[in-house]
């Protein structure tokens, strides 16, 4: 009996998950993998793209986790620069750009996500640049490399904030264009105006309310400046920051259903709820809130690896489910840190919660030991049950990672009140003796006892 | 009618936010609260000394919390300097150092701990130190000021660790003494070895196995060399981290409830046992492991803290109830941080579980991202259940604070599966895409599923 043949299209975070989870269950005898990647590298990771552009990484190769030849020595077949141009799901057939047709047996469509690009005109001029394959960070460092002295960034979310803040550390001035009021829309308002804050102290021009037009063009057809209803900002380098979309013609094309959020529809094992052979995973398909059970589309390398090795464990033969996501996120912006998880205001009205916010502000480690900054916790809680819906944290350095304790406590349904009682560590140079989290959820139960 | 009198015995953490507790619920004219405290001052940071003898914290008032004029404005009356000398429960009374009778309704206890002293011949030389009251912190900078070149820690728990730093960043050569084979007992051995040999790299000696015999005193009667079976360590300065104690003298003598830890029985209102009108909180008082459910004696402030408010709340006419520890604790030598939560395989061992272990290498941040540095963590598992039941991290900037992820897993008891599921946040410069927590969480899960 030959072996069954997995083929996965696309070769970073889920994919390869996909790809060395079945592995770990199926020798090579029993399941032959291949990985079909249109691009030069695979397991590469697209966030540390900024951090490259920055020169905090100074070789691109770092960037990659592991190559072909590594995955090759567990037995999975890697072909870069190979595009999947067709997938016959009834036939069980891909046809590749190199006129190839290639059977499985068990498919994983992990074809990634796309930047959100504006439909104005001037946005596929030279000089606009996405972050999201590491040509987009070689693009931008060449930009910088040749001279460009401003930069505009379209949006302000983590990547957003991200390239502001290296570009500007290169030297560039750089300006955020938002078609929101804030930036950080997955935080409330009043978080956000102090992450608006911070970029004005640190330098980083912010122009809310506006969406962008057009992207001017110079003599050279390069972009020169990003024009809005409310002005023209001039510049040498576009950076697109708006968020990614699913990446999903391939699989829209061939039938495969797509769910209401524009991604591939699949149920908890990641598996294609059109196609019980096909499978989806990462930034191309979608998911579910852990607390709404609404269906989501969220783009982050983490929720990839993870759905990614369900559909490889499923396909090794593995039980193995998707727990949700709660939309945690961290990054920071100069010395400012910011986090959040769970249901923000908006998320949690949506949602139909009665709910209750509260907001502490407190200091990183104990007010008296050096290096201790200010930190300010907002928690969202459930009115009656108490059930800590959602966090964000914003302040100085120590504050980021803070966040992961109250994403534990939303993923594992405790109260304000229980996660109040909860016994953290503490130490000057660490905390003040109630952790600024802790504080926030006494507060947050008090609050709840009236 | 007169008012209630609360008296409270004590002034640092349990005892100030007993009384604090109590007069957010109770107005001055329904509540007298009085606190007696036998030191100069109240709510102060005992945790902080280290950092002042370093001088990373300058300014002593700075370890002050509060002063008695500050709880003065909250009706709330501090006599500093005054001591209890007798406790009559029956007649609710205090009688003071100064002869005086005080009456009382409700009375808290909260009396604190006493640094555990070896009964051997030196012990009370001028030289040596505890590390308990703000005087001992100006004792030893006393020393360090009038040219201590060598001290001797006893004791390698976090006390011993963090004074053993802070007297090598002062110039002085540290030798730290350890009755037993490693430091930090609550660890589990092969992180006490981590450990054990970051001290050896940093140039901190250790000498286990070692309990001390006698502290050697000079001609002028001062403390010169610790003795052990092992040999003979000399120095112009001895500093007692061998733990502390509860302080219980009093309340014995009254015939308070005396718990199986020697500290006083209480229930989860920390309300004694034997006497319904009296309340113990803090490092004098007894409480129960979150997880086993056994007696145990932990003295911190944290505990402290929330102890004394839930005797104060309860005093108050609020419902509250202590909710347990996992002996949760973080410390940092040098750049080596440490943390600790739950049960280590000692502690699951002698509970009875048939467990697990799993310890995984990582880094702090992206490995390709400045700064990343090597984390272990360690994580102990019921077999069977998966439950997860303590965690261990030791390693570079950023690890200490993680523990607090693991502490918040344990409290809510989540299985390494349900926890390895999470959605913790991730961003290059705050971690790996997966956390190590979440790594270990994984590799447990796996085991567990065989």
């Amino acid at each position: 009996m030959s072996a069954a043949r997995l083929l996965v299209v696309g070769g970073d975070a889920a994919g390869m998950s996909a790809a060395t989870a079945a592995r770990r269950l199926r020798p090579a005898e029993d399941l032959a993998i291949t990985v079909l990647e249109q691009g030069p590298d695979v397991s590469f990771s697209a966030c540390g793209i900024p951090y490259w552009v920055g020169d905090l990484v100074e070789d691109r190769d770092r960037l990659i986790a592991r190559t072909p030849r590594e995955f090759a020595a567990q037995d999975i077949e890697v072909r870069t620069g190979t595009r999947a141009e067709e997938l016959d799901l009834d036939a069980g057939t891909v046809r590749t750009g190199g006129g190839e047709t290639l059977g499985f047996d068990r498919l994983v469509v992990a074809t990634g996500g796309r930047p959100l690009r504006p439909d104005v005109p001037g946005l596929d001029a030279p000089g606009v640049h996405g972050v999201h394959r590491l040509a987009d960070g070689a693009g931008i460092r060449a930009a910088v490399a040749a001279g460009a002295r401003r930069a505009v960034v379209l949006g302000g979310g983590y990547i957003g904030l991200e390239m502001a803040e290296v570009l500007q550390a290169r030297g560039l001035e750089v300006t955020i264009v938002l078609a929101d009021s804030l930036p950080m829309s997955q935080l409330d308002a009043d978080m956000g105006e102090r992450i608006c804050k911070a970029l004005g102290d640190m330098g980083i021009g912010v122009q809310p309310d506006q969406p962008v037009r057009a992207v001017e063009t110079g003599a050279d057809g390069a972009a020169r400046a990003v024009t809005t209803d409310g002005g023209s900002y001039d510049c040498d380098l576009v950076v697109l920051g708006l968020g990614m979309g699913p990446e999903v013609e391939l699989a829209r094309a061939a039938g495969l259903r797509i769910g209401e959020t524009g991604a591939i529809d699949v149920d908890r094992t990641q598996r294609s709820r059109s196609h019980d052979h096909v499978y989806a995973a990462g930034d191309c398909s979608q998911t579910f809130h852990r607390l709404t059970g609404e269906a989501v589309h969220v783009a982050l390398g983490t929720h990839a690896n993870k759905q990614g090795r369900v559909a490889g464990s499923v396909i090794g033969g593995r039980a193995a489910r998707f727990a949700g996501v709660l939309g945690t996120a961290v990054t920071k912006v100069g010395d400012l840190e910011i986090g959040r998880t769970g249901l923000c205001s908006g998320q949690a009205e949506a949602a139909g919660h009665d709910f209750r916010t509260e907001t502490i502000e407190g200091t990183t480690r104990a007010g008296y030991y050096p290096g201790a900054e200010p930190v300010t916790v907002k928690l969202v809680s459930d009115s009656g049950s108490g059930q800590l819906l959602g966090g964000q944290v914003v302040g100085g350095p120590g504050s980021g990672k803070r966040i992961d304790v109250l994403a534990t406590a939303v993923w594992a349904g405790l109260t304000a009140e229980e996660f109040a009682g909860s016994d953290l560590s503490y130490a000057p140079p660490f905390s003040p003796v109630y952790d600024p989290v802790v504080v926030a959820a006494r507060v947050a139960s008090r609050a709840e006892q009236g």
